[in-house]
């Protein structure tokens, strides 16, 4: 009856996910089932493990008929991608949610109204575009300076439009940077935020591409996970007709980041962190916002680490260790 | 080598432009080609009048093979019809801009880049929704309460992306509610703003179906098209990364309205104006803007009229007496 879809399942943030519903779950025997391109070994286990491209409508269709109460959308192309493969970031990173969301309106009609799912979408932190205020409040314009803060932007309004018509219920999400990541680097851009922490704890040395004075807005993956679940629970009566929100996050200079990794691990770790600029980087980073006073999220219960040696201490306890 | 299309040339905005256009050409010889689903009689002329659906991608590949160097799109189902039919709405105002954007894209491509069009889109100040601050500054989040204010916030969002890549230039210009719209009332729900001036002008009786301390925010058609034009010639390396932009406008109540129509038209013109509450207009009504403060498109030399008696003398001017 709690029956829940991860589309992007096997992502790293829909792992974490996966993880705690298997630990905690939402609702007594919810079934959970994971889509994804492929998962990783010895990944969150799952009652059913869908393999598939989240574009293919066949597919879509198919899991949207067996009716999840929760589907959690997470399939996304990373903005570095997105912004050199502009026809495939358009095609993953918007179309496929916009023929998701007319998948989930058809089972609407088909049953009459009686399937109403609660969609969760993650959108990102790229939906801003500089000049930006010191802080971002809750009705900051969307003005995204890359396509894939575009396709989150348009997804955003596509999600509560169909809300607002009836045909789902639900909210978008707009992830911090998620820091620290587990595994290996990924071409998002803003890569090295969790590079520069978790290579030298793990022994190897990390690329920082920024200077040390560059200000971003950073939530563990285990902020993430819990961002997704709250979502899942809320009373979304609350949110009115506003349906994007921004979430809460810790607000750290490069400079903090280092000194918090310094505080935890000394010197020798830090001393891995090698600096070698990189214009391209520089670039796409200085688009993005720097901190939020993200109040409505707060008021409705979401909650991040407050400093960033606790994002730390969150990676070393959930995945270094792990 | 000044070559203008107007796709959506057949409406009433795209006629006033192209009138505007005949009277007074952008660049000396330039051509002007309208294309629409069909046009008035004893409509503008143009240089070229082309027949056929927006949402057609053959026939759009084709006008945009010829290169126009300036392209207003104001092709658009209005709000009421995109309130009833959600397929429809999406096609016309959302998915046929992305076709279009497409088509340039494509030109751009095969050009090696030489061919970079202006693209003016119309949007709509419909891509705001409530709560809303006293007046709507220029840093305002978009968040529409209607299928059709979604769809302009979109397109704003593909565009902005289409230029930021170089595909193209141009902007997003939000019009105020165009008032007196000349001729026959429109499925729009703002038509009754028109409708209590025009009708009493004409001798006949109009429906006023909000109550009077209704406030909106309104322009006139003949500066719409001064809108457009000012876009067209507009210096675009002033406007930086934000490409969609609020314009000035009168913000009036009802009772304003009426009152100038008074002091304009006297006792019996006004007497023509027939108080019907309808709850259905009532409540989209009560979800739109009532206030801005343009300050970015003042400052970039947008113009609109000043009060309401000057909306009404315009429409008497340009309309009632031609």
């Amino acid at each position: 009856m709690g029956d829940i879809l991860i589309i992007g399942g096997g992502g790293m943030v829909g792992q974490k996910l996966a993880a705690t519903l298997n630990a905690s779950p939402l609702v007594k025997d919810d079934k959970v089932t994971l889509f994804d391109l492929g998962f990783p070994d010895n990944g969150a286990p799952a009652a059913v493990r869908a393999t598939g491209n989240a574009t293919d409508p066949a597919l879509i269709k198919s899991l949207v008929s067996k009716r999840p109460e929760t589907i959690f959308h997470l399939a996304a192309i990373v903005s570095g991608q997105a912004e050199t493969d502009f026809d495939l970031g358009w095609q993953v990173n918007m179309a496929a949610f916009q023929m998701f969301l007319g998948a989930v309106r058809q089972e609407h009609t088909d049953s009459e109204g009686a399937y109403c799912p609660r969609v969760i979408f993650t959108s990102s932190i790229a939906v801003f575009g500089p000049p930006f205020p010191d802080k971002i409040g809750d009705e900051f314009l969307c003005a995204p300076q890359t396509s894939y803060g575009a396709q989150k932007a348009i997804s955003e309004l596509l999600l509560s439009d169909y809300i607002r018509k009836g045909f789902c219920d639900g909210l978008s999400i707009r992830l911090p940077t998620i820091c620290v990541r587990p595994g290996k680097p990924n071409l998002a851009a803003s890569s090295f935020f969790s590079g520069i922490i978790r290579e030298p704890l793990n022994g190897q040395e990390a690329i920082l591409p920024v200077s040390t004075d560059v200000r971003h807005w950073h939530a563990s993956p285990r902020s993430a996970a819990g961002f997704l679940r709250h979502a899942a629970t809320l009373d979304t009566s609350l949110l009115g007709n506003r349906r994007a929100m921004n979430l809460p996050g810790v607000s750290c200079t490069v400079e903090e980041q280092i000194e918090a990794l310094r505080d935890i691990a000394g010197n020798d770790v830090v001393a891995l962190i090698k600096p070698e600029p990189n214009e391209a980087i520089r670039t796409i980073v200085s688009g993005w916002p720097r901190d939020f006073t993200p109040e409505r999220a707060i008021d409705l219960g979401f909650r991040a680490e407050t400093d960033f040696h606790e994002i730390i201490r969150v990676y070393i306890d959930d995945d270094l260790n792990a």
